[in-house]
């Protein structure tokens, strides 16, 4: 066995080990959400269609990710799991009730392999099921207060609060893009409206969160908010690479529906800055259309200058040093928990920007 | 003078002090909405945009009759009217918000006057801004924590709890009843939708977080509930006669709008089950068209059938009798506060069911 395939055999496994791991607190976590937080049926036909209308994104395969971040932060500064699944399990919760608005706010038509849930009831419902799914993760977070007592809770829900209010401004943002057409946006604009929109409810709060649960103090708080803006960035970059050469199938949504949304990617602002003018002048056009007015030769064409101008390549550099980045900080980090979970931490810090789906 | 004349002129200038002092807390509740929590600009232009969309309906005339019931319970209860004043406004908080998501479920062109949130900016920003709004409420509440203790604010959160999962219940019931085009349903389902989607933001809720504050026990919560369930019905119930027959310009949303959004108010439920058959046929025929395909004849028609079997007079009897069972609760309670803030109660109580708009 050549050194290389050793390297790639002990990295594939270790691989393995941590989707396994991920997989095991999803698992845990979607018990909670399932089983002890949404409400199963109602006698009343109608509300017991909410009910199913509640819990039908969070029965869709999601990675899982998130309530990760929180678990194994929680368990390498010292905390227990067993504590930190309630608030793990509402943060998919957010991330579910967020997902039912934004996929009316693109008009996206697919969510992991299946219709969108304004598509597959109606567009009313969807947005009032959306409000009753957030209203309940505020009111489930309120059980952290007998098992954690209220001083925890209360920063708990501190923390919830900024992660909301951070990623709707962001959200805000990406949206007023679109609507009013804008394009005279660069790199750091995108880095802002990401680190609203992304990084705080994928990466900082979940594992502020796990942290709280586990009892840290402010400055390590301080340090998981530079991590997780970091790393939430450089996932939100891979996501949108993902978005336009991943495997769609696997991916969950329509393959690059951020062309189609008119979403302004990295990769596309690169493309505009690097393009030959004629080039760009053609981007900004098909851009410029209504979402049912791209044609199909419209979005290889962007794709296809995206590639020869090596745009995907060049935003994948900067999400592999904003990765870099943040796991510096993530080195500084005065850890008291078990080993095993720091180790987890930087791994699936590494896989959420190298993953391939 | 005549005593008809005494009376009326007597509780003219009753009426007069009353709309004084709703008044009155509605501009200090105003004060704290738009002084002390919902931030004013930012120096980011998009955010600033949702700032300013976030402040719209906020800034807007509303009656201001829900932080009222708050803050004179708590007086009636014995508790302190600068206390309760946080909680009161985010109880208009929750209004807002909520309005501007039901805005886009009913497809409604006009709040308060001026065009709906949806219509004046974008679908997509409204439905975040409503978020954002809402998220901002849970935030706020967290406020409490300083002059309440923990104990208070977190049962106050509880009450919110309840307050969004009940709302958000009832405008499931009623959307559905619109999306399947549901007509098989009697007093009971509009009244059992209504203490939903009505009692509890409107009294229910409002009077329990303003005894909440002044640290009323179990006893009084309780029958509160049975009061704002009842008033809130009799709210909802005039409410809909005034959609009708009410004052366009001062009502603020467009007259008739329910029979154009295809609501099943009582007095429609009433009409349908007292119409002669032609009549009833002819009904249920405009009633499902889409909003967009309804006459002004159409509406004119209903309306005429609903003076003509006096569907409007039945369900304005049936309001009239909900708020006598309310005040009789009312009458219960043993309040430990200002005799003037349970009179203040009651006149409010018999106000939101007999006014004109």
């Amino acid at each position: 066995m050549t050194q290389h395939a050793r390297f790639t055999n002990r990295s594939k496994s270790g691989m393995a080990s941590l989707l396994d791991e991920v997989a095991r607190v999803k698992s845990r976590v979607d018990d909670v959400i399932l089983n002890q937080l949404l409400p199963s049926s109602s006698p009343l036909k109608e509300v017991d269609l909410l009910y199913r209308m509640m819990r039908d994104y969070p029965q869709r395969k999601g990675k899982g990710l998130r309530p990760f971040f929180c678990v194994t932060t929680c368990r390498a500064l010292g905390g227990e799991e067993s504590e930190s699944l309630l608030t793990a399990a509402c943060i998919e919760l957010f991330q579910n009730w967020i997902l039912i608005h934004d996929d009316i706010e693109d008009s996206s038509e697919l969510r992991r392999g299946e219709p969108t849930l304004h598509r597959k009831y109606d567009e009313g419902l969807a947005i009032n099921a959306g409000d009753a799914l957030h209203a309940r993760m505020w009111g489930f977070l309120l059980r952290n207060r007998k098992p954690l007592g209220e001083e925890r809770t209360l920063r708990i829900l501190e923390e919830f609060s900024r992660m909301v209010n951070e990623t709707t401004e962001g959200q805000h943002m990406e949206l007023v893009w679109v609507v009013e057409n804008k394009w005279k946006l660069n790199e750091s604009d995108y880095l802002e409206m990401v680190s609203r929109k992304t990084s705080w409810y994928t990466v900082t709060s979940p594992c502020r969160l796990g942290a709280i649960v586990a009892g840290a103090g402010e400055e390590e708080l301080k340090k998981l908010l530079e991590f997780g803006t970091k790393l939430g960035m450089a996932f939100q970059i891979q996501d949108d690479a993902l978005n336009l050469v991943g495997d769609a199938e696997k991916y969950g949504k329509e393959s690059s529906d951020d062309i189609l949304e008119g979403k302004r990617t990295l990769i596309l602002l690169r493309l505009l800055e690097v393009a030959e003018r004629g080039e760009r002048e053609k981007v900004l056009k098909i851009m410029g259309k209504s979402r049912n007015r791209k044609t199909a030769e419209d979005i290889r064409y962007v794709i296809s200058l995206m590639k020869k101008h090596g745009a995907i390549k060049y935003a994948q550099g900067k999400a592999a040093q904003l990765l870099g980045e943040a796991l510096a900080v993530l080195g500084t980090v005065e850890w008291k928990g078990e080993k095993e979970s720091v180790e987890l931490l930087t791994r699936v810090a590494r896989y959420s920007v190298e993953r391939q789906w």
